[in-house]
């Protein structure tokens, strides 16, 4: 075999999301295809929705939730952990006579990984903590359906659902073709309550990834491609002058979904595992650890580095600053470590030896920056 | 009823190939996928592969057929007929003791989709014709692989399969969700030894149809995504200086997956219905048709008609020309009728009245120009 074995395992041959259904207000179409799922069932349907949505209410009034279905909501105030994803099975166990028809994810990537993993751990039995790594789900899972209500993670295209377990310390997601959604509903009317910094920082979870993919050394043509688009949507919408515009949005909406495209074919890069770093041991959010991680990556990556800032400045987004400024040792310690565990994609970035780049001096210096 | 096999209104929800797998080489993985899909059973499976490998071999030689597998090869003289479809179902009917475990289609659009009517055939039973239209397909049809071995139809990722009904002269495939392949094979070796020409005309089908969509009314931020990205996909292959190098191949194989993606939710516009009159009529192949019709689009496409013929001329590329000088009356009317039969499309670019601007005049006019 020639070449480009870009992946970690077995991620070579990629699976896609089944189905895709694009447009403004299409989450009225939710009902339908739930209703399709039911059949003459009476088998419930499960809505995992974010809290915000209960507050705030949906832009078009949920009518796909018959008497029998289950609504939760999804507090986002901490990423998903085992725990949490164990206890919410097990509450559907006992709440649910029949298996659900279909479980609907509605919300950001913590909502939507939520769901992922509530999926198939409600037909594959166990722990969340069983299936951490790859390849380790059995069966499929419930039918699911994910309806973004923020761009940027790509959670709606991708094959895994991270989560941490408290008691290992591990941050790592169900790896499997099982993972991915079997319907996604893309309606950019669900972004528009979304607020300028968060939009900011979660949209530009989908520029780092692609960007950081094309500075690699595992690459390929259909990763590229997808890259690429991506990166030329998220420079329309942030180097735009209404970065949350109706086009905008929608432009957004779609360069999440195919950065997530982008994902199964490639690796990210040195941002990831530096942003790793400050969600485990800081317990700061993907999206906004990686844009502080931004402040350091000049070195790694000077083109992305400057249009990173000329985004932010476009935009006048707060980017936390100083933020490792007054850790212990031992603390970065701890953030050392979790960053250099993150091999392939620092393999991807440095080389082999990215250890001798990376040292734990080197290290500090860059958190640092931050 | 009759118009493009293109789109028609109910693809909003649209379906993605289940898998696809990217790489040089990477037709070898071909015998582990249908081992896969054999399991325990001693159902063979199906290859149709067209007639040039016959003479010419793969670039890999096929270890994925067994025993009682059956191999039937596809000559790509004419397009496919309702007719042809009907006697390759019934001849495996005849020859298969058990249902085959999958069927794989080895070559360009023709072959592609050929493998497509014959698995929906095999296990809805009836004839091709039963299924020309929309949504007549019932139940999944044998497991489908494709393995592209010239680029640019997209045949690989669309959910139809043209073909002519030699008796009703209808020129419609059967649209269907079920229609799509479960798993996708591109590998950039196997269009090596495609020809010059042949290369170009069949690539320029995925830039045309994509130059169509984004200059039409209907229009989605996702299909506008895929389109844009094939488009400049196109650009470097063929204002690129080698159209068919390495690099160039892999390109051009990405842009037709992307391509026929892009198809999903959008519309053609002006070419294909005149591409669509030149085949029904005068029997030209779909891809060359296309730029023979390019000869006369400058009025409608002014900015993709100059990008065309610069890439014409950069690839030092030979276009038929005057190919409807010497046309009868009778055949200018069947080309007109074989034309304004394609309303969505024609809608798409024209509008509604776009019968006003394509008189019976107007478009013997165009034709003339070819």
């Amino acid at each position: 075999m020639t070449n480009t074995s870009v992946l970690n395992t077995g991620i070579r041959n990629a699976r896609n999301v089944s189905r895709y259904l694009y447009g403004q207000g299409a989450i009225v179409d939710l009902a339908g295809i739930i209703a399709n799922r039911r059949g003459t069932s009476t088998a419930p349907a499960v809505f995992f929705i974010d809290s915000f949505f209960e507050l705030h209410g949906l832009p078009q009034k949920l009518d796909a939730v018959a008497h029998d279905d289950h609504v939760i909501y999804v507090d986002t105030i901490n990423e998903p952990t085992t725990d949490q994803i164990n206890l919410l099975k097990n509450q559907l166990v006992k709440v649910c006579k029949e298996t659900p028809c279909a479980i609907v994810g509605i919300g950001g990537g913590i909502t939507m990984d939520i769901t992922k993993a509530v999926s198939n751990l409600l037909t594959n039995g166990g722990n969340a903590e069983d299936y951490q790594g790859w390849d380790l789900v059995k069966v499929p899972g419930i039918f699911k359906i994910a309806v973004p209500t923020i761009s940027g993670t790509g959670a709606e295209s991708t094959r895994t659902c991270v989560m941490t377990n408290p008691s290992s310390g591990l941050k790592l997601g169900m790896n499997s073709d099982f993972t991915v959604y079997d319907q996604i509903i893309l309606d950019p009317d669900l972004t528009r309550t979304v607020l300028h910094n968060q939009y900011f920082y979660t949209g530009m979870d989908a520029y780092i990834h692609c960007m950081e993919s094309l500075n690699g050394s595992y690459r390929n043509a259909i990763g590229d491609a997808y890259s690429d688009q991506t990166i030329r949507l998220c420079r329309d919408v942030f180097l735009g002058d209404a970065m949350m515009s109706d086009e905008n949005r929608a432009k957004l909406m779609v360069a999440s979904y195919l950065g997530g495209c982008a994902i199964a074919t490639s690796y990210v890069g040195v941002v990831h595992p530096f942003s790793a770093g400050l969600s485990v041991v800081l317990g700061i959010h993907h999206c906004v650890a990686n844009c502080i991680v931004m402040r350091a990556m000049e070195q790694f990556y000077p083109e992305g580095y400057r249009e990173f800032w000329q985004m932010v400045e476009y935009q006048g987004v707060a980017i936390p600053e100083g933020i490792c400024r007054d850790l212990t040792d031992e603390q970065h310690d701890r953030l050392y470590e979790s960053t250099v565990i993150h091999q392939k994609p620092l393999i991807n970035a440095l080389g082999e030896n990215y250890k001798d780049i990376l040292t734990r001096e080197k290290a500090k210096e860059i958190f640092l920056k931050m």
